[in-house]
């Protein structure tokens, strides 16, 4: 039996290193050099050609190489009686968390002003800060995260979800309550799995019940946002401006408006990046539980899509 | 008796609106229009002229307009028996706090090479974040918060002061430990207190002893910082870099030589601005208690110097 890694364009070589350091027996093999697809137990994804898991009849593991899923769960060949596990990583939570609480102070505190001001050499104190109450759609362990720290650094929070939540300790909303939930907030941060629920839940008639001047932090997925209609909202000012971490098309192609639009700050999927080290024990973790016909961990809820 | 605000160049109405309101019966003066200076009991000073206070000859109680009363203190003349009071406000220290955070957060995160990036339509998605260990000079009110935060969110922290602090709940070095403190830390924060064992510390000596590519945050003072060998530091790299709120001159003239320094971050002395809203209860409150011979709020300890 072996291990599958299925990455295409993604190296494998630090994953082997700590599997191998791990798990020194396990044979790896790496699409597209599959010698022995039939001895294939266990598949690492991410972003795989869409069917060829088929090719592997004794398939019994679905590890995802992120917290996320959806480039998994778009593949309508895969057998539904496969468990898919996925990662989930404290330094994914640290990482999130900070790249957003700092796309929300650069918001807080003005900084592409101060910017302009020092190249113009421009000394104006007023003004420093902006009032900010940030809503982050998506509760799940990095939106309560994001939720937490901002709220322990004395920013208001509000959270926006598909599920009904008991005894959730900041202000909650679900999806019949949208309006009311956008109403709350000025900084709205996009931390939903993608499903065909929130699948371009960022478009014009969401942006239409913002408060005027909402900044958006989108650091989901790109398929998230319908991009014209950012660009067009943006334009209207009923949005002030945009994080974005993520993209429909990645890399982002040279030609998109994206890159030379000033309300927008971009940066390349790296608000939160698997780590090798801390993830792949939880790889190993699970061939042994299903080797010894253990409860798996981190296991994908299929119908909820992640 | 009366109030006399003393704020060359800071326009006093937001505050008399405040004092007002708290306190209608208070006749107020506003420098250099004092009718009566017999009559001024209390001072409310920002970067009083030296030797004014001579005016006075019934002065009762000096309040600063901030948190800091380095301003006043080097005023020599002053008699030693006039209590100093200063502005204790929990916004303060939230602003304060913020404004670090987001200094660490962008040099954790690579923020300028990201928007060189974004300029440059260039998708690199290489080290994205940068390891930091946060060093902050000054544990007072406002240098414990931060390193409280930073803590919070994952990050670690050493502080640095110069009394002893005995059950610190982080790793703390005083005076002479100054060296086992800078080889601790690649961020460096100062926030200490502008007394004469302060002024000019972050100087070419400090810096030669700092770990290679140390990042620089001054939020306290401008004469914390001799501010040429900060450029040479930067020159040869000893310094990766600099967040600046404070300087020597404020407003920064034109022609200095920080505007235009591309490894400088600059703010106009913003990261924490005094809210006369939070402040002026404060000020009202020791008048009433001097009135009432009561123990005032908030003194200021003039051989410490804060």
């Amino acid at each position: 039996m072996s291990l599958a890694i299925v990455s295409p364009g993604k190296k494998p070589d630090v994953w082997i290193k700590e599997f191998k350091a791990l798990a020194p027996e396990l044979s790896i093999e790496v699409y597209p050099e599959i010698n022995e697809p039939e001895k294939v137990e266990y598949v690492f994804l991410w972003q795989h050609p869409e069917g060829i898991l088929s090719d592997f009849p004794n398939l019994k593991l679905i590890s995802s190489m992120g917290a996320g899923v959806d480039h998994i769960l778009r593949d309508k060949s895969i057998p539904s009686h496969i468990p898919i596990v996925r990662i989930v990583d404290e330094k994914l939570t640290f990482s999130m968390t900070n790249y957003v609480v700092m796309g929300v102070l650069n918001y807080h505190r003005r900084t592409p002003r101060f910017q302009m001001n020092q190249t113009r050499k421009v000394w104006d104190m007023s003004m420093p800060e902006l009032d900010v109450t940030v809503g982050v759609m998506g509760v799940g362990a990095l939106g309560k995260d994001v939720m937490d720290k901002l709220n322990y650094m004395g920013f208001p929070v509000v959270g926006f979800g598909f599920s009904e939540k008991n005894d959730f300790e900041f202000p909650y909303y679900t999806k019949d309550k949208l309006e009311e939930f956008l109403k709350e907030v000025n900084v709205l941060v996009c931390l939903l799995p993608l499903t065909p629920d929130t699948e371009n839940i960022l478009n014009a008639d969401l942006f239409s019940k913002c408060n005027p001047n909402t900044y958006l932090i989108n650091v989901a997925r790109g398929r998230h946002l319908v991009e014209d209609d950012l660009i067009e909202s943006l334009e209207s000012g009923q949005l002030s401006g945009a994080m974005l971490d993520v993209y429909r098309e990645e890399p982002l192609p040279e030609n998109h408006p994206f890159w030379e639009n000033w309300k927008i700050t971009m940066t390349p999927h790296i608000a939160s990046v698997t780590n090798p080290q801390a993830a792949a024990p939880q790889v190993i973790e699970n061939i042994t539980r299903i080797r010894a016909n253990k409860e798996l961990i981190n296991v994908v809820n299929r119908s909820k899509g992640y």
